[in-house]
């Protein structure tokens, strides 16, 4: 069986652009439509209830191109809206919040992991749910980081500033002793070496993007949903504001080129 | 003749509330009727027309509430959309841009004026426009500072990363010699500290939120529409996302309680 229909991704904004790269790698042969709500970036500071609405409007845009899963590639609207996305869809939707846990869980070693992520993925206490669930023996220490989003779309990614401002928000993990470290945010990997200079060079940093496209392919298989009659397939972007900004910052992510951006909801 | 209509106040957030601080003093009759769109915050690193948008919106949903004049108290929505607003609504519309050039211009000693905004602001040119209006003869120099509106909402405002901040946005317009500088967005008077260190004591910083409650004293004097039987208005809030963080923030800016506020659009 071949199903040639696209799949879903959605994220506040450029952020998801990690995971679409990644499924360029381990899901060549699929369509992609990705939606960027890049009119109502960020979600990381806004409440679980608008969160949860503009997620809503985000998948029936997605529904519009017929996509058979749904990728939340946000980690503020997996957080805090996957569940009640999953009741109102019949597609199988897959959020980023359970594919990093899982990828944590199976690489500490002293079972203390740390998590990074908006005020809002860190409020919602999501991951912790997420790591306790597969195994309760693990310690959780969570830290929001809400100038880190900031910092990465004005490109301050190697500046003074950021190693400060990581130093400061990282002080309390570092002291925690964890040997792994979630960057809950798609925003977060950008600032990778500045993490991992403020947490120290044996803390193992996890992004999950890949995670997710790992899942993606798994739920594609298992339920009969793989593009077998493509190699390589075809990616369309569509962005709630003016696509210029995004473009621009979108690339950084998604490493190449991105060419046909359209506005949509 | 008197008027008990309410006026309308709205801001991407809690930044217009400086305006109302200012109406609470200059304007104490009055009733007012604040929307801070939080749900779609911020606007400064949006498009024109997306902004355009969403203040129509904001403007109407004003209009529900019968209002008799509109206060645009948002740097990006008065670079972007008060000309569309305009033409648009029937009800008097003001701006914060005009009433804060009126103010650089008539302050400048040697006709070299500053001004600091948001990135759409600041792409906008609407104060240049603006000061050149009033008197070609000056010269205007401007930056954008894109990490002061999360720095303020971090809470980071006598922070030693807000003066490094600073530091770097201000270096060049400091070697410009300007003697007046416009913080061109209602969140950068809250850091009024720590521009005046990096720009130097001796420049003199305009904030537009008096200047608007005094020109909205004017309109409303030359459109006969004071409230004159009333002698303390009452000011209602409306938010589009959750209010305990509009609550939370906002009292740092209208420097006193915020009892009711309520969701809307």
């Amino acid at each position: 069986m071949s199903d040639p229909r696209p799949i879903g991704v959605f994220d506040s904004g450029v952020g998801g652009l990690t995971v679409v790269n990644q499924m360029q790698d381990i899901l060549p042969q699929e369509d992609i439509v990705y939606f960027g709500d890049t009119a109502r970036v960020p979600y990381g500071t806004k409440s679980k209830e608008t969160i949860t609405r503009f997620s809503v409007e985000n998948v029936e845009f997605l529904m519009t191109h017929d996509v058979k899963l749904v990728i939340v590639a946000c980690n503020t609207a997996s957080s805090l809206g996957l569940e009640f996305l999953k009741r109102c869809f019949k597609v199988p939707i897959i959020g980023v919040i359970e594919p990093g846990a899982k990828c944590a869980v199976s690489r500490t070693r002293n079972r203390r992991i740390g998590v990074i992520g908006t005020s809002a993925t860190i409020a919602s206490g999501a991951y912790e749910k997420a790591i306790k669930k597969i195994n309760p023996g693990n310690s959780v220490f969570t830290g929001s980081c809400p100038l880190f989003v900031p910092l990465v779309e004005e490109g301050w990614i190697d500046n003074p500033v950021a190693y400060t401002i990581a130093g400061i928000y990282l002080k309390n993990l570092k002291a925690k002793n964890i040997d792994t470290l979630i960057m809950g945010c798609t925003h977060y990997p950008i600032l990778r070496r500045v993490i991992k200079d403020a947490i120290g060079p044996k803390v193992l940093l996890i992004d999950s993007a890949r995670e997710v496209a790992k899942e993606a392919r798994l739920v594609l298989d298992s339920c009969g949903l793989f593009n077998r009659m493509s190699t390589k397939g075809e990616h369309r972007f569509f962005v709630s504001d003016e696509p210029g900004r995004f473009i621009k910052m979108g690339e950084k992510f998604l490493k190449k080129k991105i060419k046909c951006v359209k506005r949509a909801l």
